[in-house]
């Protein structure tokens, strides 16, 4: 049997510390299905391993990550601390200018800075390796990376959060509102102490700029997603939502269109029974559509085991001498594709008003629909007393809700419209939007 | 650029077609991603295109399979005749013989000769590769075989066969007999003129097979799979299934039990709302629980496009220079498990009898299961006319009907129960057992 694979292992949080025990406990099946060993023989981490039980002894700790990327001592750098800027940067340059290939759960660092990346290690002939920066467990990357290049694909998307989707599931399934959803999020560990990163749809946007670049061949451009969040989400909108069959997923939608490729992170309406659509908790999905197929792909979106089962099949990968570039193709191949603007985004919209209670209300509403050419395919008005769940504490000032879905138009349509009903007085606070999505 | 990987294929039926024309399709997409051109260079068929706009007017014509697998103008072998016996066996035999790669969507050659050629192929330093052999467009051999190193599979299970969802999800949707289901399968070309193969179950099976030596390190064994095909299923079970909170699939399941590998295809009750129970029509999923993660792939389990993206994904591989063991692991490392006999399997049933309708019948079939330890979650009983769907048409002598749901038990309990039940006269005709799968 050839040397085995020896790995230097930086960062030893819950991802890290799951790699090194599972490194650990599936030596001989890791030896017999990639015909060398996988052995952690080093490692930095400025913090103990999250898990206590993991046994150090034996392995060499270098005394910081980038000292440990050039350590000669290693074939693999294994990164999985974290963040886009140093030591994370740093170290995984450092190792892929050295010619030594680097598998990371990192996607901020490549969201940001993978087409770099990608350039250094074919440079030096290293590979990148990144199964577990989306999607955790799930083998979306391999998917794409490997499974569909004979396809061209229109749409990638997906549910890549669990954080927003355990958020969105309590909300609708205990009628409970945001707040009191994030702060269970935060008591069960699902959500971190300032949660801006996973609510706001920063950590979707990263996940989506990876898949992007991987379906589309593209380089990666994370300044190039729309970004919404689900902080604006009320219960009103999940209870409308299931009253019409749809259900509140956040979605990261990559899709080519006429003027380009549309990035775009924001929630969603989505019929019910799709698989994406009854996808609840902290579990990921990733759908593609191809035109050759549509394939769904769910699992866990994080968590020690699920990751770290990610991180070592990319070492696998690398004990079996197999080497694909970082995106899919050659870095010099991947294109810079024209931005499609979201005014130009094209579906159905999901649009709450809370209205003044009089006559003729919706009838002003249709026509400023009806003035930029939108179609409805539903209309729904509740009046004080006729609100679902919460409204039934009826007050003469209290506004009457008015639901409407459009049939497919433009955001700009949308927009045009809305800011001629602001200019009819006829709201009482700012509408809330929901683009629909086939799914 | 290195040379073109120079593919002989040997089969122009849908699949082959399909792969012709994506080759010639996505020339130059393959060569940037793979590093190197991937060129049809040679092909052997007994019939003509099945795609009859293919233009193979350059491709060279070799007289039989066998000799185009001896070419040694080709480079790689795809073999898309199918079937278990020769030419297709003799074919590729004859191509890993000589060192040569072979590409596959043979699942009938692997599940009855897979460790053959396994071993052939490792001897002469070749790759068998065949993720278009099961569930057609979904990278589910690359996910256990690739994918999944450092986990333990407990399970791997899910629905294999379009032919067999497509007449479940019919019968179910719009209250269809079998036969008008099946002939309607027929006219759509999802089922062959002789449907054995496919509602007998036996193409499932030697899928499973095959999924289960790639989840467990075992050695294919076709013949231990316990077969049963969806002939029996009648609507009456599909509407008790609703009415108790199930849909009907064939499923095919292997899993790990604490007396050897169950590996086994039969109708199955699964719970509503599950994913596994809510894929329709001809698509197909996969399950795979292992002790880092569930994973559930979805996609279409046929079809010329997504088939052959498979096999352009297993060319791309050998392109790209990157080789694994057929089955994961070293031919000579694939176990010979132990097989968990089929009276020890456990889990919940759904029993359908058809009993003579008088006072007590229910309380001794409820005695007889009592008497077996067998726990009742449910008992239904239908009379005469208070049975669903086509009930209303009273006879003197219709039977009534008694619906069970056990507990967990075990297939030997539930046998001889239903022997006691046979032996007190109670039922009129045998009754049906439909097994509980968790999903």
């Amino acid at each position: 049997m050839a040397e085995p694979l020896r790995v230097g292992l930086a960062g030893l949080g819950t991802v890290g510390s799951a790699v090194a025990s599972m490194l650990a406990r599936s030596q001989a099946a890791l030896a017999e299905r990639a015909g060398r060993g996988i052995e952690l023989v080093a490692y930095a981490a400025k913090d103990p391993p999250k898990d206590d039980t993991l046994d150090l002894s034996k392995i060499r700790k270098v005394a910081d990550p980038v000292a440990l990327a050039r350590d000669p001592g290693i074939d693999v750098f294994v990164e999985l601390m974290g963040g886009e800027g140093d030591p994370a940067k740093s170290a995984v340059a450092a190792a892929l200018g050295l010619g030594r290939s680097v598998v990371t759960a990192n996607k901020a660092l490549l969201a940001r800075h993978g087409l770099m990346l990608a350039k250094l290690a074919e440079e030096h002939d290293a590979a990148l390796n990144f199964e577990a920066a989306v999607a955790g467990g799930i083998p979306i990357v391999k998917t794409l990376r490997e499974g569909l290049g004979g396809s061209r694909i229109a749409r990638v998307y997906g549910i890549l959060n669990g954080t927003c989707n355990y958020i969105l599931t309590r909300m609708h399934k205990e009628h409970l509102s945001f707040a009191e959803c994030l702060k269970e999020a935060q008591r069960l560990g699902y959500a971190e102490a300032n949660p801006t990163f996973d609510i706001g749809g920063f950590d979707t946007a990263h996940k989506l700029a990876i898949l992007t670049s991987l379906a589309f061949g593209t380089q990666v451009d994370a300044e190039a997603v729309h970004v919404e969040g689900i902080e604006s989400i009320s219960l009103a909108d999940l209870e409308a939502a299931d009253e019409l069959g749809y259900r509140v997923k956040l979605l990261g939608v990559a899709q080519r269109t006429e003027v380009g490729i549309e990035q775009r992170v924001h929630p969603t309406m989505v019929r019910q029974g799709t698989v994406i659509a009854e996808v609840d908790g902290v579990t990921n999905a990733v759908a593609v559509d191809a035109d050759t197929m549509e394939l769904t792909l769910m699992g866990p979106g994080a968590g020690g085991a699920a990751t770290a089962s990610a991180v070592v099949a990319d070492l696998m990968d690398l004990a079996r001498g197999r080497r694909v570039p970082a995106f899919g193709r050659p870095a010099a191949a991947l294109t810079k594709p024209q931005r499609a603007p979201m005014q130009r985004h094209e579906g159905g919209y999901y649009i709450r008003l809370a209205v003044v209670d009089r006559p003729g209300t919706a009838a002003t509403i249709a026509r400023r629909m009806a003035d930029e050419k939108i179609s409805l395919e539903s209309i729904m008005q509740h009046g004080r007393d006729r609100r679902p769940h919460g409204g039934d504490d009826p007050r003469v000032d209290k506004p009457a809700l008015v639901v409407l879905i459009t049939y497919a138009t433009t955001e700009d349509a949308v927009r045009r419209a809305l800011a001629a009903i602001e200019q009819d007085g006829v709201w009482v606070e700012k509408p809330q939007v929901i683009r629909i999505e086939k799914s």
